[in-house]
């Protein structure tokens, strides 16, 4: 079977909503940061799938910011999709929203980046379909992963800084 | 009961041991991301109790990237330390550490920071101790702090990147 | 606050999404049924407290078969979306569908029909908006309501299989 | 080894008791309709597979109305026993009773009718023995069970409600 | 509500039944101890609470040994009965039954006492019924119940070698 | 790959730390033995995976006795260390220590001795390295071992009371 050559980002698009349980909070009854990361791991990982159909294996998850508490029993609301891939490599962003109890007001919107491997049966990377963005917004993320890219690499101590030119852009508009 | 004024950083050292157990694994037999990020979660977040004696909330993870696989079956071991506070944040430095199932031979190295907020019983945030860093190796992670907090706030869009005068050496040791 | 009198079926629509785990499985590695019976239930209490802003609590389950086993690593996604409300009670359907491994294939369409009461924090009965349907869909749904609804009132014994006129009409077409 | 060709009903007889924990519960404290439905499975696969000593998978759950709610902390305890087998498949009751936290009262009675099919290492059915009724209870189970399959053939649309001889005479005893 | 000054020891009795899945195993897919400890455990503390109707802490648990492995996929049957009570402490005696995955064959007994407080609301011991044995087994635990405790008092250093007079005759036969 | 002789007791050290969640507890909110035995034989059982680099299984665990409540929230911090090995059989020493939410006084030291049998891949016994004590501690642990492990024949029926000469030195210091 060949592998489709590419895709649109919008075919990877997964949403998943959970309550917040008991087990999942703080002694204050609010949902725990790392029961968060998790959730939104297995988001972007199906979504990684969805995108390549193979196994995938996280990279990396870029910097995340948790604002606002989410209470015990609040609806969890995750929409994961792919912006861009690179080889084997897929970048998912993933935006969580918490609803309150009653009342229905969103409380919080979450974002993060993560990034997936597609792997074979022997765990070595497999090229992966490119990614074909269609809205203004998809454009948008497609066109910005390539700075997050470079901060991930720079991060990692595998980019120099000075050869991050996307990233000295946003760092030094002159 | 007045607040203790400052603490070693060595005080709040957390050390965790777990075995990588079927449901923590994806269809490769291999521990997923998302679990090995809500063990560094509890494991950090611990280590920000003992420092604060508080109820703690995370308020931010750091990139993490992952390096290795980390086998069903392995022994994951990982260890928490505070490394600075600002006034009611803590920054936490988690290592994470696989051990293969039968050889011993230990696999992984991944490395994070995370920050959390001591709050009070109605979740407002309240000051902890300043951290006493000891070995060389506290007292670096102790000055650095400050330039990956920096990041944090750039990152998050709340300091300009001109103002990031830490961060700014970094990228560019001109 | 005064209740809102009527909603859009569309607006309780809950989509969910999951990983067939380990532990969710039999010895020949399929998904467990009473697993598949648990993520109902909890998209189609979602569903009902998105339509009632209320606390809900499961009144029934209809006839659910199981038709296609789900393999461990598949991708189960369940839609769920209010058809009927009568005073404090609600009728959800939901649609399981099974994505295999890697071929992408959809393996199974499963369909079960859940009630909901909405209560109050003493746990008494609430009423709930009323459902407006929109498309054909929607509409039959909500139309055949009735009728299933007849059924469960006939099978729990509340209501003589006489009096069922709606139910009738689907044994004896005549 | 040559299968058994008949056992008794009583053979498949499994008891099995739960404590109520936080994480079984909704906002309200009271045991969660899919939680109660996921015991009622693995209870029921577990008397099915006493009486064929085979793989069991689901192939229904007849409709289920829940009528009182379980505190958290109350002890659910579910009997569950073969009725009737059809080749390979097999119909098993299974009923809850909830008992208050401290004064021992029995709270309510949940019952449910599931069906499994026995499936050899390839996941094909295979046929399981005849079930010899030995009460007058089980022998009415017995006798009935051919009137609740024709009701979920009819409701599967597999069986024109006009060929459910069994089912008509319920519904219109005239 | 006046306190029932004794009870039958079957009026206690508890059966509960588990599939082996698996979280519950280790590396060769068998069983762990620390899990059929915990369901020992939960039985035995149903079982304490049905002949105290109150809350109880477990105490002590006994020399429990694993005689042979029970396999992925096996049925455990745990049985819970009260043996004596001692004022606000109860001894349980709880046996586990493993029965292999096809043949039907039960593979092991294991056995185990543990021992029960019954508290009230503030978490104070309080007195529970006397316990009356009726079958020759239930006399015969109802009169070693006496050793056992002896034991566990020398144990826990809370009694004295020479004053353990019933332990002294199991040891030296003289 | 010959087996390494000896072993430091050192080198099987493993300590691990929790936080105590709500399914952990009882309805007074306090951890349940039967949890707390299940971290114990996890962490022993990695302790012994230490020393042996084997897979290893349970083979008993001694008296066992729990002194106070341990609080939701509280952290529980386990050390667990080899003693002894016999052959293919290690005892090792788990002593867990709970510790109050936010006056991080320690509540609670709990002691226990576990066995393990480290077995190859066919799951048969595998001899493991001798244990060499260091400090006083070790060497005391050392030396009780073979007591306690009299006390387990006995217990077990395996060694008649008169034959175990060091176990009778405790009960009779005559």
């Amino acid at each position: 079977m060949a592998l489709q050559r590419q895709k649109f980002a919008a075919e990877s698009r997964v949403i998943t909503t959970e309550i917040v349980m008991p087990n999942d909070t703080n002694p204050l009854h609010n949902l725990m940061g790392g029961h968060l990361l998790h959730l939104m791991d297995v988001a972007a990982a199906i979504s990684a799938r969805k995108h390549s159909n193979r196994v995938v294996v996280t990279a990396s998850v870029d910097n995340v910011s948790f604002e606002h508490p989410v209470k015990l029993g609040s609806i969890i609301t995750l929409e994961a999709q792919i912006t861009r891939s690179f080889n084997s490599s897929m970048e998912i962003f993933v935006v969580a929203t918490g609803e309150d109890f009653m009342s229905g007001k969103q409380l919080i919107t979450n974002k993060a980046f993560l990034t997936f491997v597609a792997v074979d049966q022997a765990g070595n990377p497999i090229a992966v379909p490119a990614v074909v963005p269609q809205t203004p917004v998809e454009k948008e993320l497609y066109e910005s992963a390539l700075r997050r890219r470079q901060l991930r690499l720079v991060l990692a101590g595998r980019m120099k800084p000075e050869e991050a030119t996307e990233l000295r852009s946003i760092f030094f508009k002159d």
